[in-house]
């Protein structure tokens, strides 16, 4: 078993998973991250404009899910998860590309997240590619 | 605290940090996820060719570090480990864009996974951009 600890939280908007879009980049609105006081130094050079993976902990999917209809649309055909981007599967960990609007001290705003509100971060990474 | 049980593992002939390159782009040999018979059924839909993101948990990272010299160089000028991607953070993610060679039951051969020999895998997800 693996051990974790959030570095962070989502503020954000949106609360209910039926308003969400199912990707930032579908119209998200924009949402705040928290951090946690021990990582700052961590966020040493991201600035506004940077392209970032937020990586979150998806804490409202179901776990015991392996396959599903793809955009929850009935008539897309049952596959795994693993072929898909669902948030229900063994481990809900959510990958989302943002940008960074504005950083003030360890709140750190973006746009194109659409986690919902309350939702712990696990790691924030430069977009490679 | 969030707590996980890996999917799976990866081998490779990649055992020594020293050795893998710092992105699977750069050169990596081709690897296998050896996955557990629990999520058999997430893997539907999955099949050679596929463009996908694994996520790992890099066991041998430091947890403890939070400004590196970007790829190891120590002419890069240190920064925090969020505008980089290196393993060493406090939550040792790794996010791996892989194509599928091929698939054997529970076993999913690809190329272009830098992740070490014995690396827990935590999550599978289709690529969408």
């Amino acid at each position: 078993m693996i051990a974790l600890d959030p570095i962070g939280v989502v503020e954000s908007p949106l609360t209910a998973a039926a308003d969400a879009p199912k990707q930032g980049f579908e119209g998200a609105p924009e949402a705040t991250l928290v951090l946690e006081a021990r990582v700052l130094d961590a966020l040493d050079g991201v600035g506004a404009g940077d392209e970032l993976v937020v990586v979150t902990w998806l804490d409202r999917a179901r776990r015991d899910v392996l396959r599903v209809h793809p955009r929850d649309d009935a008539s897309n055909p049952l596959r795994g998860v693993f072929s898909t981007r669902s948030q229900d599967r063994p481990n809900p960990i959510g990958l989302h590309r943002i940008t960074v609007v504005a950083i003030d001290g360890l709140r750190v705003r973006v746009r194109d997240l659409e986690a919902l509100d309350g939702t712990p971060v696990l790691d924030i990474k430069s977009a490679l590619r």
